[in-house]
Protein backbone atom coordinates (compact mmCIF):
# COMPACT_ATOMS: atom_id res chain seq x y z
CA UNK A 1 0.00 0.00 0.00
CA UNK A 2 2.76 2.10 0.31
CA UNK A 3 2.92 3.68 -2.81
CA UNK A 4 -0.37 4.50 -3.28
CA UNK A 5 -0.72 8.89 -3.88
CA UNK A 6 -2.85 8.92 -1.06
CA UNK A 7 -4.07 12.48 -0.15
CA UNK A 8 -5.58 13.39 2.82
CA UNK A 9 -8.33 16.07 2.71
CA UNK A 10 -9.57 18.10 5.09
CA UNK A 11 -10.78 21.36 3.17
CA UNK A 12 -14.07 20.74 1.46
CA UNK A 13 -13.18 23.80 -0.87
CA UNK A 14 -9.71 21.92 -1.78
CA UNK A 15 -9.36 22.71 -5.90
CA UNK A 16 -8.42 19.21 -5.85
CA UNK A 17 -12.24 17.63 -4.88
CA UNK A 18 -13.29 19.44 -8.21
CA UNK A 19 -14.42 16.90 -10.04
CA UNK A 20 -17.14 15.51 -6.95
CA UNK A 21 -18.87 18.71 -6.14
CA UNK A 22 -22.60 19.10 -5.74
CA UNK A 23 -23.48 15.72 -7.49
CA UNK A 24 -26.80 16.17 -6.81
CA UNK A 25 -27.07 19.51 -9.00
CA UNK A 26 -28.25 17.58 -12.26
CA UNK A 27 -27.67 20.37 -14.40
CA UNK A 28 -24.48 21.60 -13.30
CA UNK A 29 -22.77 17.91 -13.06
CA UNK A 30 -24.50 17.55 -16.85
CA UNK A 31 -22.32 20.02 -17.69
CA UNK A 32 -19.36 19.59 -15.92
CA UNK A 33 -18.87 15.88 -16.49
CA UNK A 34 -18.93 16.41 -20.16
CA UNK A 35 -16.72 19.50 -20.42
CA UNK A 36 -14.29 17.62 -18.24
CA UNK A 37 -15.15 14.26 -20.00
CA UNK A 38 -15.45 12.55 -16.98
CA UNK A 39 -17.88 10.24 -14.88
CA UNK A 40 -19.06 9.43 -11.32
CA UNK A 41 -18.50 5.82 -9.94
CA UNK A 42 -20.47 5.47 -6.51
CA UNK A 43 -19.83 2.60 -3.98
CA UNK A 44 -17.48 -0.39 -4.18
CA UNK A 45 -19.48 -2.37 -6.55
CA UNK A 46 -19.60 0.29 -9.02
CA UNK A 47 -16.58 1.28 -8.87
CA UNK A 48 -15.43 -2.56 -9.49
CA UNK A 49 -17.42 -3.04 -12.24
CA UNK A 50 -16.54 0.34 -14.14
CA UNK A 51 -12.40 -0.98 -13.79
CA UNK A 52 -13.28 -4.43 -15.19
CA UNK A 53 -15.19 -3.04 -17.90
CA UNK A 54 -11.75 -1.10 -18.52
CA UNK A 55 -12.86 2.51 -17.91
CA UNK A 56 -9.90 4.66 -16.44
CA UNK A 57 -10.06 6.36 -13.11
CA UNK A 58 -9.13 10.01 -12.96
CA UNK A 59 -8.86 9.57 -8.72
CA UNK A 60 -10.53 8.13 -5.92
CA UNK A 61 -12.46 9.79 -3.28
CA UNK A 62 -12.66 7.63 -0.39
CA UNK A 63 -13.38 6.80 3.59
CA UNK A 64 -10.80 5.34 5.16
CA UNK A 65 -11.86 2.06 5.62
CA UNK A 66 -12.58 1.60 2.10
CA UNK A 67 -8.37 1.83 1.31
CA UNK A 68 -8.12 -2.49 2.77
CA UNK A 69 -11.71 -3.53 0.88
CA UNK A 70 -10.52 -1.94 -2.40
CA UNK A 71 -6.97 -2.59 -1.98
CA UNK A 72 -6.59 -4.70 -4.90
CA UNK A 73 -7.52 -2.62 -7.26
CA UNK A 74 -6.08 0.62 -5.95
CA UNK A 75 -2.83 -0.95 -6.06
CA UNK A 76 -3.31 -1.48 -10.30
CA UNK A 77 -3.89 2.33 -10.30
CA UNK A 78 -0.29 3.59 -8.51
CA UNK A 79 -0.51 6.47 -9.92
CA UNK A 80 -3.98 7.77 -9.60
CA UNK A 81 -4.54 9.93 -6.37
CA UNK A 82 -6.75 8.68 -3.81
CA UNK A 83 -7.88 11.50 -1.90
CA UNK A 84 -9.05 10.23 1.94
CA UNK A 85 -11.94 12.14 3.63
CA UNK A 86 -14.73 11.65 6.28
CA UNK A 87 -17.72 10.59 5.87
CA UNK A 88 -18.77 14.22 6.73
CA UNK A 89 -16.36 16.06 4.86
CA UNK A 90 -17.59 13.44 1.53
CA UNK A 91 -20.96 14.23 2.33
CA UNK A 92 -20.19 18.24 2.34
CA UNK A 93 -18.48 17.82 -0.81
CA UNK A 94 -21.13 16.41 -2.70
CA UNK A 95 -23.96 17.41 -1.13
CA UNK A 96 -25.57 13.80 -0.54
CA UNK A 97 -24.68 11.18 2.01
CA UNK A 98 -22.43 8.95 0.07
CA UNK A 99 -23.15 5.48 -0.66
CA UNK A 100 -20.89 3.37 1.53
CA UNK A 101 -18.08 6.13 1.31
CA UNK A 102 -16.56 5.35 -1.58
CA UNK A 103 -16.38 7.38 -4.94
CA UNK A 104 -14.20 7.40 -7.89
CA UNK A 105 -14.23 9.94 -11.27
CA UNK A 106 -13.45 8.25 -14.01
CA UNK A 107 -12.40 8.76 -17.99
CA UNK A 108 -15.35 8.90 -20.26
CA UNK A 109 -14.45 6.78 -23.10
CA UNK A 110 -16.79 5.50 -25.99
CA UNK A 111 -16.08 1.90 -26.19
CA UNK A 112 -19.02 1.29 -29.05
CA UNK A 113 -19.82 2.98 -32.23
CA UNK A 114 -23.37 2.66 -33.49
CA UNK A 115 -21.52 1.03 -36.49
CA UNK A 116 -20.25 -1.64 -34.25
CA UNK A 117 -23.63 -2.62 -33.07
CA UNK A 118 -25.35 -3.32 -36.07
CA UNK A 119 -23.71 -6.11 -36.84
CA UNK A 120 -25.36 -7.98 -33.78
CA UNK A 121 -28.86 -9.12 -33.24
CA UNK A 122 -30.67 -8.10 -30.57
CA UNK A 123 -30.68 -4.54 -29.73
CA UNK A 124 -32.85 -2.12 -27.86
CA UNK A 125 -33.45 1.57 -29.27
CA UNK A 126 -34.16 4.82 -26.91
CA UNK A 127 -35.93 7.85 -28.83
CA UNK A 128 -35.66 10.48 -26.57
CA UNK A 129 -35.54 8.81 -23.27
CA UNK A 130 -34.66 11.77 -20.60
CA UNK A 131 -34.88 10.42 -16.98
CA UNK A 132 -31.73 9.05 -15.82
CA UNK A 133 -33.27 6.39 -13.62
CA UNK A 134 -35.31 4.81 -16.90
CA UNK A 135 -32.00 4.45 -19.03
CA UNK A 136 -30.11 3.17 -16.51
CA UNK A 137 -33.55 0.24 -15.51
CA UNK A 138 -33.99 0.13 -19.42
CA UNK A 139 -30.00 -1.23 -19.61
CA UNK A 140 -30.19 -3.16 -16.50
CA UNK A 141 -32.94 -5.01 -18.27
CA UNK A 142 -31.79 -5.55 -21.68
CA UNK A 143 -28.50 -7.10 -20.31
CA UNK A 144 -30.50 -9.16 -17.26
CA UNK A 145 -32.83 -10.72 -20.26
CA UNK A 146 -30.08 -11.36 -22.53
CA UNK A 147 -29.99 -8.77 -24.92
CA UNK A 148 -26.36 -7.49 -26.74
CA UNK A 149 -26.42 -4.01 -26.55
CA UNK A 150 -28.63 -0.17 -26.75
CA UNK A 151 -28.51 2.33 -29.21
CA UNK A 152 -29.88 5.64 -27.34
CA UNK A 153 -31.17 8.93 -29.67
CA UNK A 154 -28.86 12.25 -29.67
CA UNK A 155 -31.51 13.40 -27.08
CA UNK A 156 -31.49 10.37 -24.54
CA UNK A 157 -30.30 10.90 -21.19
CA UNK A 158 -26.44 9.86 -20.22
CA UNK A 159 -26.41 5.95 -19.28
CA UNK A 160 -23.16 7.17 -17.73
CA UNK A 161 -24.65 9.59 -15.06
CA UNK A 162 -24.26 8.59 -11.59
CA UNK A 163 -28.37 8.13 -11.07
CA UNK A 164 -28.26 5.74 -14.30
CA UNK A 165 -25.10 4.01 -13.58
CA UNK A 166 -26.48 3.45 -9.81
CA UNK A 167 -29.98 1.84 -11.08
CA UNK A 168 -28.55 -0.03 -14.09
CA UNK A 169 -26.28 -1.96 -11.27
CA UNK A 170 -23.30 -1.62 -13.40
CA UNK A 171 -24.82 -2.78 -16.69
CA UNK A 172 -24.15 0.53 -18.15
CA UNK A 173 -20.49 -1.07 -18.40
CA UNK A 174 -21.47 -4.05 -19.38
CA UNK A 175 -23.83 -4.10 -21.76
CA UNK A 176 -22.64 -2.42 -25.32
CA UNK A 177 -24.46 1.03 -25.85
CA UNK A 178 -23.51 3.66 -28.07
CA UNK A 179 -25.47 7.03 -29.11
CA UNK A 180 -27.08 7.78 -32.66
CA UNK A 181 -25.45 10.19 -34.83
CA UNK A 182 -29.16 11.14 -35.92
CA UNK A 183 -32.43 11.06 -34.78
CA UNK A 184 -34.03 11.12 -38.31
CA UNK A 185 -31.77 8.08 -40.12
CA UNK A 186 -31.76 5.81 -37.20
CA UNK A 187 -35.21 3.17 -37.96
CA UNK A 188 -34.23 3.23 -41.96
CA UNK A 189 -30.16 2.79 -40.67
CA UNK A 190 -31.39 -0.36 -38.62
CA UNK A 191 -34.18 -2.29 -41.31
CA UNK A 192 -31.30 -1.74 -44.08
CA UNK A 193 -28.76 -3.86 -41.57
CA UNK A 194 -31.13 -6.32 -41.37
CA UNK A 195 -33.14 -5.93 -38.26
CA UNK A 196 -37.07 -6.25 -37.56
CA UNK A 197 -37.62 -3.05 -35.79
CA UNK A 198 -40.44 -3.20 -33.39
CA UNK A 199 -42.46 -0.21 -32.07
CA UNK A 200 -43.85 -0.34 -28.96
CA UNK A 201 -46.85 1.49 -29.21
CA UNK A 202 -50.45 1.68 -27.89
CA UNK A 203 -51.63 2.58 -31.82
CA UNK A 204 -55.05 1.29 -32.88
CA UNK A 205 -53.71 -0.93 -34.76
CA UNK A 206 -50.50 -2.33 -33.59
CA UNK A 207 -50.23 -6.09 -33.22
CA UNK A 208 -50.61 -7.71 -29.36
CA UNK A 209 -47.12 -8.39 -28.19
CA UNK A 210 -47.70 -12.19 -28.62
CA UNK A 211 -48.92 -12.23 -32.86
CA UNK A 212 -45.09 -10.08 -32.69
CA UNK A 213 -43.56 -12.66 -31.07
CA UNK A 214 -45.37 -15.67 -33.13
CA UNK A 215 -45.05 -13.83 -36.47
CA UNK A 216 -41.25 -13.25 -35.79
CA UNK A 217 -40.56 -16.63 -34.82
CA UNK A 218 -42.10 -17.80 -37.82
CA UNK A 219 -39.44 -16.00 -39.89
CA UNK A 220 -36.83 -17.75 -38.20
CA UNK A 221 -35.16 -15.76 -35.31
CA UNK A 222 -33.83 -12.87 -37.26
CA UNK A 223 -32.28 -9.52 -36.39
CA UNK A 224 -34.51 -7.67 -33.95
CA UNK A 225 -34.65 -4.07 -32.78
CA UNK A 226 -37.25 -2.87 -29.73
CA UNK A 227 -37.70 0.48 -30.05
CA UNK A 228 -38.78 2.49 -26.95
CA UNK A 229 -40.14 5.88 -26.66
CA UNK A 230 -39.95 9.24 -24.58
CA UNK A 231 -41.40 8.98 -21.25
CA UNK A 232 -45.34 10.30 -21.25
CA UNK A 233 -45.81 10.78 -25.41
CA UNK A 234 -44.20 7.62 -26.49
CA UNK A 235 -42.51 6.88 -29.69
CA UNK A 236 -42.69 9.62 -32.37
CA UNK A 237 -45.18 9.37 -35.31
CA UNK A 238 -42.05 8.96 -37.38
CA UNK A 239 -40.04 6.15 -35.95
CA UNK A 240 -43.85 4.52 -35.59
CA UNK A 241 -44.29 4.88 -39.50
CA UNK A 242 -40.62 3.72 -40.45
CA UNK A 243 -40.71 -0.09 -37.75
CA UNK A 244 -41.63 -3.32 -39.31
CA UNK A 245 -43.88 -3.42 -36.64
CA UNK A 246 -46.35 -2.03 -34.16
CA UNK A 247 -46.30 -3.56 -31.04
CA UNK A 248 -48.48 -2.92 -28.10
CA UNK A 249 -48.08 -4.65 -24.65
CA UNK A 250 -52.22 -6.17 -23.44
CA UNK A 251 -52.78 -3.25 -20.84
CA UNK A 252 -56.07 -3.00 -18.66
CA UNK A 253 -58.49 -0.18 -20.30
CA UNK A 254 -58.58 2.94 -17.92
CA UNK A 255 -54.87 2.73 -16.08
CA UNK A 256 -52.14 4.54 -17.28
CA UNK A 257 -49.74 3.16 -19.97
CA UNK A 258 -47.18 1.11 -18.44
CA UNK A 259 -43.52 2.85 -17.49
CA UNK A 260 -41.16 2.90 -20.02
CA UNK A 261 -38.85 0.52 -18.13
CA UNK A 262 -41.54 -1.49 -16.75
CA UNK A 263 -42.32 -1.87 -20.74
CA UNK A 264 -38.66 -2.93 -21.53
CA UNK A 265 -38.73 -5.18 -19.28
CA UNK A 266 -41.55 -7.47 -20.91
CA UNK A 267 -40.54 -6.50 -24.31
CA UNK A 268 -36.75 -7.97 -24.15
CA UNK A 269 -38.41 -10.87 -22.14
CA UNK A 270 -40.72 -11.79 -24.74
CA UNK A 271 -39.28 -11.53 -28.03
CA UNK A 272 -35.84 -12.85 -26.82
CA UNK A 273 -37.01 -16.35 -27.14
CA UNK A 274 -38.85 -18.88 -29.01
CA UNK A 275 -42.24 -19.32 -28.45
CA UNK A 276 -43.38 -21.79 -26.00
CA UNK A 277 -44.27 -24.45 -28.45
CA UNK B 1 -66.13 28.61 -3.98
CA UNK B 2 -67.19 31.04 -1.06
CA UNK B 3 -68.28 28.48 1.41
CA UNK B 4 -65.19 26.77 1.31
CA UNK B 5 -62.88 26.78 4.62
CA UNK B 6 -59.84 28.28 3.66
CA UNK B 7 -57.33 29.43 6.07
CA UNK B 8 -54.11 31.76 4.89
CA UNK B 9 -50.86 30.49 6.12
CA UNK B 10 -47.93 32.49 7.20
CA UNK B 11 -45.84 30.68 9.49
CA UNK B 12 -44.23 27.71 9.27
CA UNK B 13 -44.74 26.40 12.72
CA UNK B 14 -48.48 26.72 12.62
CA UNK B 15 -49.82 23.71 14.26
CA UNK B 16 -52.74 23.31 11.89
CA UNK B 17 -49.74 22.07 9.22
CA UNK B 18 -48.64 19.79 11.51
CA UNK B 19 -49.92 16.65 9.00
CA UNK B 20 -47.70 17.56 6.65
CA UNK B 21 -43.97 18.67 8.81
CA UNK B 22 -40.77 17.04 7.10
CA UNK B 23 -42.31 14.58 4.33
CA UNK B 24 -38.54 13.81 3.37
CA UNK B 25 -38.24 12.00 7.19
CA UNK B 26 -39.01 8.36 6.25
CA UNK B 27 -38.88 7.35 10.11
CA UNK B 28 -41.04 10.06 11.08
CA UNK B 29 -43.55 9.97 8.60
CA UNK B 30 -43.70 6.45 9.05
CA UNK B 31 -45.12 6.88 12.61
CA UNK B 32 -46.76 9.98 12.72
CA UNK B 33 -49.20 8.55 9.65
CA UNK B 34 -49.75 5.49 11.18
CA UNK B 35 -50.55 7.43 14.48
CA UNK B 36 -52.91 9.57 13.31
CA UNK B 37 -53.85 7.56 10.17
CA UNK B 38 -53.76 9.62 7.64
CA UNK B 39 -51.98 9.78 4.30
CA UNK B 40 -50.38 12.54 2.42
CA UNK B 41 -51.96 12.82 -1.76
CA UNK B 42 -49.23 14.87 -3.93
CA UNK B 43 -50.32 16.66 -6.98
CA UNK B 44 -53.83 17.26 -9.08
CA UNK B 45 -53.78 14.24 -10.42
CA UNK B 46 -53.06 11.77 -7.24
CA UNK B 47 -55.43 13.44 -4.98
CA UNK B 48 -58.44 13.16 -8.06
CA UNK B 49 -57.37 9.34 -7.68
CA UNK B 50 -58.10 9.38 -3.84
CA UNK B 51 -60.87 11.32 -3.87
CA UNK B 52 -62.02 9.09 -6.67
CA UNK B 53 -61.46 6.48 -4.54
CA UNK B 54 -63.43 7.54 -1.60
CA UNK B 55 -60.67 8.51 0.42
CA UNK B 56 -61.47 11.23 2.64
CA UNK B 57 -59.76 14.32 3.15
CA UNK B 58 -58.64 15.76 6.75
CA UNK B 59 -57.04 18.72 4.39
CA UNK B 60 -55.67 20.38 1.87
CA UNK B 61 -52.54 22.46 1.47
CA UNK B 62 -52.70 24.46 -1.59
CA UNK B 63 -50.32 27.24 -3.40
CA UNK B 64 -53.17 29.43 -4.78
CA UNK B 65 -52.98 29.22 -8.12
CA UNK B 66 -54.71 25.09 -7.07
CA UNK B 67 -57.57 26.78 -5.89
CA UNK B 68 -59.38 27.38 -9.42
CA UNK B 69 -58.08 23.81 -11.00
CA UNK B 70 -59.46 21.55 -8.02
CA UNK B 71 -62.38 23.90 -7.67
CA UNK B 72 -64.93 20.84 -8.68
CA UNK B 73 -63.54 18.86 -5.93
CA UNK B 74 -62.77 21.10 -3.43
CA UNK B 75 -66.22 22.51 -3.54
CA UNK B 76 -66.97 18.32 -2.51
CA UNK B 77 -65.66 18.84 0.16
CA UNK B 78 -67.30 22.10 1.86
CA UNK B 79 -66.04 21.21 5.46
CA UNK B 80 -63.04 20.31 4.99
CA UNK B 81 -59.83 23.17 5.98
CA UNK B 82 -58.10 24.35 2.76
CA UNK B 83 -54.78 25.75 4.10
CA UNK B 84 -53.21 28.18 1.59
CA UNK B 85 -49.48 28.70 1.41
CA UNK B 86 -46.40 30.32 -0.84
CA UNK B 87 -44.83 27.36 -2.36
CA UNK B 88 -41.83 29.07 -0.69
CA UNK B 89 -43.48 28.29 3.02
CA UNK B 90 -44.79 24.54 1.40
CA UNK B 91 -41.19 23.87 0.76
CA UNK B 92 -40.12 24.71 4.20
CA UNK B 93 -42.94 23.24 6.48
CA UNK B 94 -42.28 19.91 3.87
CA UNK B 95 -38.80 19.80 3.72
CA UNK B 96 -38.95 19.54 -0.14
CA UNK B 97 -40.20 21.05 -3.41
CA UNK B 98 -43.87 20.29 -3.25
CA UNK B 99 -44.89 18.70 -6.68
CA UNK B 100 -46.30 21.14 -8.52
CA UNK B 101 -47.46 22.56 -5.81
CA UNK B 102 -50.54 20.99 -4.26
CA UNK B 103 -51.31 18.44 -1.43
CA UNK B 104 -53.89 17.03 0.49
CA UNK B 105 -53.56 14.65 4.08
CA UNK B 106 -56.32 11.92 3.67
CA UNK B 107 -57.59 9.44 6.36
CA UNK B 108 -56.40 5.84 6.04
CA UNK B 109 -59.41 3.70 5.49
CA UNK B 110 -58.67 -0.60 4.41
CA UNK B 111 -61.38 -0.76 2.00
CA UNK B 112 -60.36 -4.17 1.43
CA UNK B 113 -59.71 -7.49 3.49
CA UNK B 114 -57.60 -10.85 2.48
CA UNK B 115 -60.79 -12.44 2.92
CA UNK B 116 -62.39 -10.18 0.12
CA UNK B 117 -59.30 -11.03 -2.23
CA UNK B 118 -59.33 -14.54 -2.42
CA UNK B 119 -62.51 -14.80 -4.24
CA UNK B 120 -60.89 -13.41 -7.43
CA UNK B 121 -58.57 -15.12 -9.95
CA UNK B 122 -55.45 -12.87 -10.25
CA UNK B 123 -53.54 -11.89 -7.49
CA UNK B 124 -50.08 -10.69 -6.90
CA UNK B 125 -48.32 -11.77 -3.02
CA UNK B 126 -45.52 -9.30 -1.93
CA UNK B 127 -43.00 -11.20 0.21
CA UNK B 128 -41.09 -8.21 2.52
CA UNK B 129 -41.14 -5.96 0.11
CA UNK B 130 -39.55 -3.22 1.93
CA UNK B 131 -38.69 -0.41 -0.24
CA UNK B 132 -41.66 2.18 -1.41
CA UNK B 133 -40.59 2.46 -4.77
CA UNK B 134 -40.62 -0.96 -5.69
CA UNK B 135 -44.20 -1.92 -3.71
CA UNK B 136 -45.72 1.57 -6.07
CA UNK B 137 -44.38 0.03 -9.11
CA UNK B 138 -45.14 -3.58 -8.64
CA UNK B 139 -49.18 -2.14 -7.59
CA UNK B 140 -48.79 0.01 -10.78
CA UNK B 141 -47.75 -2.89 -13.09
CA UNK B 142 -50.13 -5.13 -12.17
CA UNK B 143 -53.01 -2.81 -12.19
CA UNK B 144 -51.98 -1.63 -15.71
CA UNK B 145 -51.53 -5.67 -16.50
CA UNK B 146 -54.97 -6.34 -15.52
CA UNK B 147 -54.51 -8.28 -12.37
CA UNK B 148 -57.26 -7.84 -9.65
CA UNK B 149 -55.16 -7.15 -6.84
CA UNK B 150 -52.38 -7.43 -3.89
CA UNK B 151 -52.00 -9.03 -1.04
CA UNK B 152 -48.91 -7.64 1.37
CA UNK B 153 -47.14 -9.75 3.77
CA UNK B 154 -46.69 -7.98 7.28
CA UNK B 155 -43.41 -6.42 6.86
CA UNK B 156 -44.01 -5.11 3.30
CA UNK B 157 -43.96 -1.36 2.67
CA UNK B 158 -46.94 1.07 3.18
CA UNK B 159 -48.84 1.28 -0.53
CA UNK B 160 -49.70 4.68 1.20
CA UNK B 161 -46.98 6.26 1.72
CA UNK B 162 -46.56 9.50 -0.61
CA UNK B 163 -43.52 7.90 -2.66
CA UNK B 164 -45.20 4.25 -3.13
CA UNK B 165 -48.31 6.17 -3.98
CA UNK B 166 -46.67 8.63 -6.97
CA UNK B 167 -44.72 5.94 -8.41
CA UNK B 168 -47.80 3.48 -8.57
CA UNK B 169 -49.44 6.85 -10.57
CA UNK B 170 -52.27 6.68 -8.27
CA UNK B 171 -52.94 2.61 -8.86
CA UNK B 172 -52.75 1.83 -4.87
CA UNK B 173 -56.32 3.45 -4.88
CA UNK B 174 -57.31 1.77 -8.07
CA UNK B 175 -55.92 -1.62 -7.24
CA UNK B 176 -57.38 -3.89 -4.30
CA UNK B 177 -54.50 -4.69 -1.72
CA UNK B 178 -55.01 -5.41 1.98
CA UNK B 179 -52.08 -6.91 4.41
CA UNK B 180 -51.95 -10.33 4.92
CA UNK B 181 -52.58 -10.88 8.62
CA UNK B 182 -50.12 -13.62 9.13
CA UNK B 183 -46.75 -14.32 7.09
CA UNK B 184 -46.37 -18.13 7.84
CA UNK B 185 -49.96 -19.17 6.98
CA UNK B 186 -50.38 -16.97 3.85
CA UNK B 187 -49.51 -19.37 1.33
CA UNK B 188 -51.26 -22.56 2.34
CA UNK B 189 -54.38 -20.18 2.49
CA UNK B 190 -54.46 -19.16 -1.17
CA UNK B 191 -53.75 -22.85 -1.87
CA UNK B 192 -56.53 -23.69 0.03
CA UNK B 193 -58.84 -21.01 -1.75
CA UNK B 194 -58.32 -22.24 -4.98
CA UNK B 195 -55.03 -20.83 -6.34
CA UNK B 196 -52.04 -22.06 -8.25
CA UNK B 197 -49.45 -20.23 -6.10
CA UNK B 198 -46.48 -19.38 -8.65
CA UNK B 199 -43.03 -18.26 -6.88
CA UNK B 200 -40.28 -16.28 -9.00
CA UNK B 201 -37.39 -17.80 -8.09
CA UNK B 202 -33.86 -17.99 -9.11
CA UNK B 203 -33.75 -21.46 -7.61
CA UNK B 204 -32.34 -24.60 -9.85
CA UNK B 205 -35.22 -26.93 -10.29
CA UNK B 206 -37.25 -23.81 -11.12
CA UNK B 207 -39.61 -23.94 -14.12
CA UNK B 208 -38.82 -21.18 -17.36
CA UNK B 209 -41.84 -19.18 -17.06
CA UNK B 210 -42.87 -19.63 -20.44
CA UNK B 211 -43.07 -23.76 -19.44
CA UNK B 212 -45.43 -22.66 -16.46
CA UNK B 213 -47.28 -20.30 -18.72
CA UNK B 214 -48.14 -23.69 -20.73
CA UNK B 215 -48.89 -25.99 -17.50
CA UNK B 216 -51.43 -23.55 -16.09
CA UNK B 217 -53.42 -22.42 -19.55
CA UNK B 218 -53.56 -26.83 -20.23
CA UNK B 219 -55.28 -27.15 -16.74
CA UNK B 220 -57.72 -24.16 -18.37
CA UNK B 221 -57.11 -20.52 -16.74
CA UNK B 222 -57.83 -21.32 -12.96
CA UNK B 223 -57.22 -18.78 -10.22
CA UNK B 224 -53.31 -17.61 -10.56
CA UNK B 225 -51.38 -16.00 -7.23
CA UNK B 226 -48.00 -14.86 -8.76
CA UNK B 227 -45.48 -14.29 -5.67
CA UNK B 228 -42.77 -11.54 -5.16
CA UNK B 229 -40.07 -11.70 -2.68
CA UNK B 230 -38.22 -9.32 -0.88
CA UNK B 231 -35.40 -7.35 -2.57
CA UNK B 232 -31.77 -9.22 -2.50
CA UNK B 233 -32.27 -12.22 -0.83
CA UNK B 234 -35.77 -13.01 -2.91
CA UNK B 235 -38.79 -15.12 -1.62
CA UNK B 236 -38.31 -16.73 1.87
CA UNK B 237 -37.31 -20.56 1.67
CA UNK B 238 -40.90 -21.79 3.44
CA UNK B 239 -42.98 -19.43 0.65
CA UNK B 240 -41.03 -21.26 -2.09
CA UNK B 241 -41.51 -24.62 -0.51
CA UNK B 242 -45.19 -24.40 -0.33
CA UNK B 243 -45.60 -22.88 -3.95
CA UNK B 244 -47.91 -24.36 -6.43
CA UNK B 245 -45.15 -23.86 -8.77
CA UNK B 246 -41.71 -22.18 -8.90
CA UNK B 247 -40.94 -19.90 -12.49
CA UNK B 248 -37.79 -18.61 -13.16
CA UNK B 249 -37.33 -15.48 -15.85
CA UNK B 250 -34.47 -16.72 -18.30
CA UNK B 251 -32.11 -14.82 -17.13
CA UNK B 252 -28.00 -13.93 -18.89
CA UNK B 253 -25.54 -15.36 -16.99
CA UNK B 254 -23.28 -13.28 -14.94
CA UNK B 255 -25.76 -10.49 -14.59
CA UNK B 256 -27.40 -9.65 -11.51
CA UNK B 257 -31.07 -10.81 -11.44
CA UNK B 258 -34.01 -8.13 -12.33
CA UNK B 259 -35.15 -5.54 -9.82
CA UNK B 260 -38.35 -7.27 -8.45
CA UNK B 261 -40.63 -4.61 -10.48
CA UNK B 262 -39.47 -5.52 -13.27
CA UNK B 263 -39.89 -8.59 -12.46
CA UNK B 264 -43.43 -8.43 -11.54
CA UNK B 265 -43.96 -6.59 -15.20
CA UNK B 266 -43.47 -10.10 -17.10
CA UNK B 267 -44.70 -12.09 -14.50
CA UNK B 268 -47.74 -10.12 -15.02
CA UNK B 269 -47.52 -10.01 -18.50
CA UNK B 270 -46.78 -13.87 -19.04
CA UNK B 271 -49.21 -15.24 -16.69
CA UNK B 272 -52.16 -13.05 -17.39
CA UNK B 273 -52.87 -14.23 -21.04
CA UNK B 274 -53.30 -17.63 -23.00
CA UNK B 275 -50.38 -18.86 -24.43
CA UNK B 276 -49.82 -17.91 -28.62
CA UNK B 277 -51.44 -20.58 -30.03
Amino acid sequence: MTRLQIVTITETDDVRLADYVRLRDVNLRRHLEAERGLFIAEGEKVIRRALDAGYQPRSFLLAERWLESLADRLDDHQTTPIYLVTEKLAEEITGFHVHRGALAAMHRQDPYTTADLLGWDRLVILEDIVDHTNVGAILRNAAGLGWQGALLSPRSADPLYRRAIKVSMGSVFSLPWARLDDWGSAIPLLNDHGFTTVALALTDDALNLDQVRERLAAHGTGKIAVMLGTEGAGLSEQWIAQASLVARIPMQAGIDSLNVAAASAIACYALNQPPTR
